[in-house]
């Protein structure tokens, strides 16, 4: 059986598990903490990140990247109908903006929300550093970055059936993989956003979603909205 | 004709530049500050970033990720030997391989060095900001972890015949428009690491890096090895 090396917080590690669970890939699981860069994970991955998936037979694949495209791969153009999820459906130039957008949440949301955010209210205290207390400045200066992000999903929602598009492609899974662990967290100002309010909940319907509702991390109480489906 | 929208010391851009004229095709340039958000690039890009790709007829490629994917989708594996540089070479694996390293050096290289050290060095003299000049903490940070990346392609160069494996790939290019961009700013220590240096000798030697050679920007002068095939 293929093994995935995760953890529950990552964003990217939740893109890939719910990808895999779309397409019906069974997987089994071994959570690492990123932030103890232990030299088994190395071992596997010397960037340290998460996820890695071990597939049966031995290959290792690094990253949400390098994974994503090699599952796509998988789904030549002409035969997408028979997949449960076309990862990039459409045109060429229809998955070069779900392209786009997984950059957009997996680089830029990342780099501007998620990765800040989790590094302040969740590595920091597991690391029970000299300094644990969370940064406010850097905090307030995230949330209004996470508002900006959120005007931009809304946009997206409210002018498309999905994100990239018609159909669901990788770019939502990866929006709502971000989006999850801000929840968690109650980072998701929902109210103002009811057009990306309502694709969540599309998305959190999905049975694929499911076990990520149900992960729960010690020390960090999930707000009771967080595994509700109507929220 | 295609339309590159660029800045001259953005390595995502010079790995598009790199990657078009070795493919052979053909374009033309505009360059943006990406410091400055200006509404003509919003307008094509929301995300601000560069490069950004408008194909002839009218498409809009933004960034790195999407516009190598596109070109890729152009070259079918079985038709490989055709191009005149396969994007993504070899089997499957070798194929995750080499995104493993683009995802390396587009993110992990990007945003624990070259990322830092533009903003420290370029775009904040741009700015024109108060606090002008580069923090002495920070560039001291990224010029150890300028060693560590070092390291790590050395490694790559001394065990394989190209970054990724057996043939060269967008990995190369990636690693080549970082390290172009640093050695502009005199940041590589090539002493040290001879197997990155010869490695970087046989990209730089290539007709494609040749205009990235003869670049120059105002206010920061390259130093004299920076052109040099032979450095």
């Amino acid at each position: 059986m293929h093994k995935l090396t995760h953890f529950r917080l990552c964003p990217h590690s939740r893109s890939i598990r719910i990808l895999l669970t779309e397409l019906g890939i069974g997987f089994s699981f071994t959570e690492e903490r990123p932030w103890e860069y232990r030299q088994e994970l190395l071992a596997m991955n010397p960037a340290g990140e998460l996820p890695v998936l071990q597939l049966q037979g031995g290959t290792v694949l690094c990253g949400s990247y390098a994974i994503s495209e090699y599952l796509a791969e998988d789904q030549p153009v002409a035969a997408r109908d028979r997949y449960p999820l076309p990862i990039f459906p459409g045109s060429r130039t229809d998955r070069a903006e779900a392209r786009r957008l997984v950059d957009w949440f997996h680089g830029k949301l990342n780099r501007e929300v998620t990765r800040e955010i989790l590094e302040e209210r969740v590595y920091r205290a597991y690391r029970q550093s000299a300094d644990g207390a969370p940064d406010a400045a850097i905090l307030r200066a995230i949330r209004a970055n996470v508002r900006y992000h959120m005007s931009y999903i809304a946009y997206l929602a409210d002018q498309r059936s999905w994100l990239a598009g018609d159909e669901m492609s990788f770019a939502d899974i990866a929006a709502a993989a971000h989006l999850s662990c801000l929840d968690y967290l109650g980072e998701v100002p929902w109210d103002d956003y009811e057009p990306a309010r309502i694709w969540y909940m599309r998305m959190k319907s999905r049975p694929a979603f499911r076990p990520l509702l149900a992960d729960r991390i010690s020390g960090v109480a999930a707000p009771r909205h967080y595994a509700d489906l109507d929220f």
